[in-house]
């Protein structure tokens, strides 16, 4: 018998049920066990992709598929094989390759998803963002947040590829997506000077007085460069001691996370040391920015190197233990969880049991 | 052609999509439009459940159903049909009714998602949280918090009804869902006065001192009134003058929605004056407490009495028209919404075409 | 030799000091023990003022003072006798009574000190408050916050009298008074309707939809009734048990103090049971609403009745205990000393040593 | 007659005074004007100290005046004229210049007033701020902020000189100060590894994960190095293009002022631009950190050169005109204004009127 003990008749409660449906009605005992389980059972499984082939496919992209005016972007999603087709890295995060040819443009549009994107191969572009032109080199993170116009511009002489990370899942979940092009479907009209963001808001712990009395729902301070990052990583590394050192991304006027959707992080490894197994509420996308080493996901072994990408589902036991000197970067739907009053997390004693390896 | 212009040939690039998807990635030119939508095209249909219905099928679920320890609850929920089979009244909130027998006790049990008892018919029960004996009566509404113990409890002779609203699609879409019951499936030891938390929580614009330094992410007073809501109402109408007088059931502590995740209100309709056609991002599910009345709905006319209840989608245009005082009991996803920076809203000047009427 | 060694001849020193003074200059060593103490050193003097004589007084007053046109105000401020002839209670707070005879009306103004107004005498009053009457009855709070026009009207056939507390030392600190007449010197006109602030924000943890989400630096409440008091503070004793239970009047759109600048609370003493001695770092002015009792202020004994008026100096050790039921009303700089990071209390086992007894 | 008219005679009225007088009471009426005054009336002047007096005499008290355990500091207070012989710049903040020779220690204490140290003259020293050396170099900014144990450390070859910025006035007020010495009256060890704060909280909006969560009442980053001053001027006033182009200092964990009782701005004026006149609630002292030009200050003229102070009154009209590359240095108490919801400004079209010349 079920959860609930019913003295009924199976086929009194097969009629029974049928005549709920009819009244688009649902029996809750049936599925309460189902639905209100002791943990969390993410759709979202472990998953890697590996950059050789993620380059390799954004080429072949680059060749076949042209880039015109309509807001157009050439954009290939990860798509977790436990979402069931959806274009999703993890339930509530999408991630993404984005390519761009020389001497390319994405033409303008806003939407109300929010967007990172954290630059892997190529220099020599730049995205507007409401009319700021914010450069992009390799290790940069550029966000161009919800409702931003934004277009991509390549003046390189070789292609360029960044990781697209989006809330799309969440505002999807939300039905809260709005999209519009930009007037005519054109580029937006630049700033003569580039970075304006990075100039008002990229001090250190300094801001244009009375900034941070101003509200807004998302970080002002549109571009975060690699070397104050590697800066920053190797202080906190020379501080922690390791074996691994994290930072976020902040909004400089608030410390919060970048958007309150989404945050972004950076973890930096130390060679041959394993972290603690660490679960969390919530999920989150790993780009392996540099280095080379392993991760253990819910038992499962991934053996990552520069470029590939992995999905961590939430509540998923997580170690990491890099064999070269490794920075990894990654976003996270945190910023919701916590908002939610839902974040736990556990950290575990004993390492987990690889129970299968992924190949 | 498509959004995207390709030079290639149709077969290229089906060969190219298969091998993409060989390696769990998708394009996202093909799907963009879709994806990315002018503006939310929720799944969720606007619909009624009507209360002769919903409460003829409790009623026979109180004679087919046993409640029993182990977590049972007798529960039919109302699913959207829009919402392909899902238990759910819109993408972000559950709605249903709840029906204890004379005598019957609910056992104790605790999850993430977090709930509200909006009382219909009955009197004598008390929900039990943590420790805290809620008294409920018809027009109260009771919290029973994210991860608060609960059970329900009747020393009515009647059975008693009541609507739930819970955040179940939110949780589930965070994969943030615990569940715990309580030791040996028991009720829990209540505290011998009841209602504490009406007692420190309850005053009006008064607490205990230092209430409010407290953290905590729902509100410490579980249980709101029909006298005070009543009064309330009656006095921002004589203020406002109508058609529609509408108010927040908030955390004291911080004037807050009750949870992160659902906020209650409670409107108050005119007779004989429509409201204005509104759009909002966000869904809500409404029950009419009391009044009978119609509502235009994206268009479709849905006519109501005490008791109906009515799914809400995100960015809907909605009008409501009282053909008798009427309260209107409502949940919402407005406080996720707004947390995450996607709220908007539009008044029209209008009123809608009525192109369909819900029978 | 003082704190300083030092090697110079004494006339060497006063020469260099009066150098020093010469250019506006001071030397920190000679006065630093005098300047960071130990601990605070209030100029404010633990103080009672009696009511019998302050109302006598107030009357007099009344025969020999009257009110006109030009933002007269016919108030006697309690004057700390360790504040050197200002016209304070303490050294943050200012503490008066008010007297208005039958019929009298005292002018509108509006000032950057905010007011409360806790009645004490008479009834048929009411303030003006931006165009909103506010009835005024005893044991009532009524406040005019920061920059509200203001002003009283008697329609009683009996004198009135209230307590008035401001933040006035503290805006004068700060160098922050603005003061402005109405226009023509004359009393604002009145909505119809009187008490607004109440059929608004007057609700029990119920507040109009989106109220919360407006900025204000006060409550928009403006009245605190007498039975709700009450009501709060026989449910806030019958679940803490005593000595005394004690309540804060919040911004219910906030939670937080009824000011910036100033916090009211009170507290409900049982009889025969003596609180522990406790200070903390803030001052406070305490009205004896009802009942009679003692305090220990720093060793010194205060036996008070209805309506006597004390002053607790900043990190004075203090404790009560009544004779009969009683109700002490407080105002406190407490939401100064939070804000600013400031706060400390200390709560002690023994009781004080009384040292001397105030008459 | 006075602003009450009474029909009293003078004599009558003068007994009722003495009456009053002696139960501590005060009547509002005679003093109402002079209390509530229609703008500030700050007893603060606005006052220069210049930079040679200043060194001149800070070098005399290195001669003269030794350091010794015990908690002493070498330290000449700015006492402005207005305040009556008290030691401070303005009615709310405390300036001075600190001087400490070759190689000399001044030992650890710690007091609730939070400290700020800008450095004018001088290298090779270190403040320990709870165990972190914080390098100090000219144009730097260090905190010591409330109840902090603090000590000063040469290893310079040379005397050092900064400018001290406390809340000391503030604190006074609120009879909030405490006061205690490092245990022995030693310095405190120190970390091998110096400036911690500025390796963990010192990166460009990039935090220690989870670092936005911790609570804390100021800065956790203790240091903000010239270089990065610079810097960001540079970068604003490319910006905004002048006259003046305005940075604060702020919390990197919450965007907010370093203190809750003290801000710190710097100012790079062009040179031949005046600034428009401006008035503020909220006193300021300001260091001219290198430059020269003039102020009008509530119509008085002040010509100053690098090293020069000036006080700043709440409410004054302030015009800036520098005649070379200016950087202007200030503390502020707009986080006190602010937060208690005091703050007002007024931007006005004309240039005053140059009354009298500072000399």
């Amino acid at each position: 018998m079920g959860p609930t003990e019913t003295g009924s008749a199976p086929e009194t409660l097969a009629s029974f049920y049928r005549t709920l449906e009819q009244h688009d009605l649902q029996p809750l005992w049936p599925i309460a066990d189902q639905l209100l389980t002791q943990s969390p059972q993410p759709a979202t499984k472990p998953w890697m992709w590996r950059w050789a082939s993620v380059l390799a496919l954004a080429e072949r992209a680059g060749e076949l598929i042209a880039i015109h005016e309509g807001g157009d972007r050439r954009v290939l999603s990860l798509a977790n094989p436990g979402l069931l087709g959806r274009p999703f890295a993890t339930s509530t995060l999408w991630g993404a390759v984005q390519y761009l040819n020389a001497g390319e443009h994405a033409p303008a549009h806003r939407h109300t998803p929010g967007a990172i994107r954290f630059i892997l191969v190529g220099d020599g572009v730049y995205t507007t963002v409401d009319g700021d032109a914010c450069d992009m080199h390799p290790g940069d993170l550029v966000l161009t947040p919800s409702w931003n116009w934004h277009d991509h511009n390549s003046s390189a002489d070789e292609p360029v590829v960044w990781f697209d990370g989006l809330d799309i899942p969440t505002v999807l979940a939300l039905d809260a997506v709005f999209f519009e092009n930009y007037p005519d479907e054109k580029l937006q009209d630049v700033e003569q000077e580039h970075n304006r963001s990075e100039r008002l808001y990229g001090g250190r712990a300094l801001l244009p007085l009375g900034a941070a009395e101003d509200t807004h729902s998302h970080s002002p301070l549109l571009v975060y460069r690699r070397a104050d990052i590697d800066a920053a990583l190797t202080a906190l590394l020379s501080q922690g001691g390791g074996p691994m050192a994290s930072l976020e991304f902040v909004d400089p006027t608030s410390g919060r996370p970048v958007m309150p959707t989404m945050g972004c992080e950076m973890h930096r490894l130390v060679p041959g040391r394993r972290t603690r197994p660490v679960r969390r509420v919530g999920s989150s996308v790993v780009v392996v920015y540099k280095g080379a080493g392993s991760s253990v996901i819910s038992g499962q072994l991934f053996k990552w190197n520069s470029g590939d990408m992995l999905a961590i589902p939430s509540w998923a036991i997580v170690e990491h233990e890099a064999a070269e000197p490794t920075d990894l970067f990654a976003i996270t739907d945190a910023p919701v969880i916590k908002a939610m009053g839902l974040y736990r997390e556990e950290i575990h004693e004993t390492p987990q049991h690889v129970t299968r390896v992924f190949s």
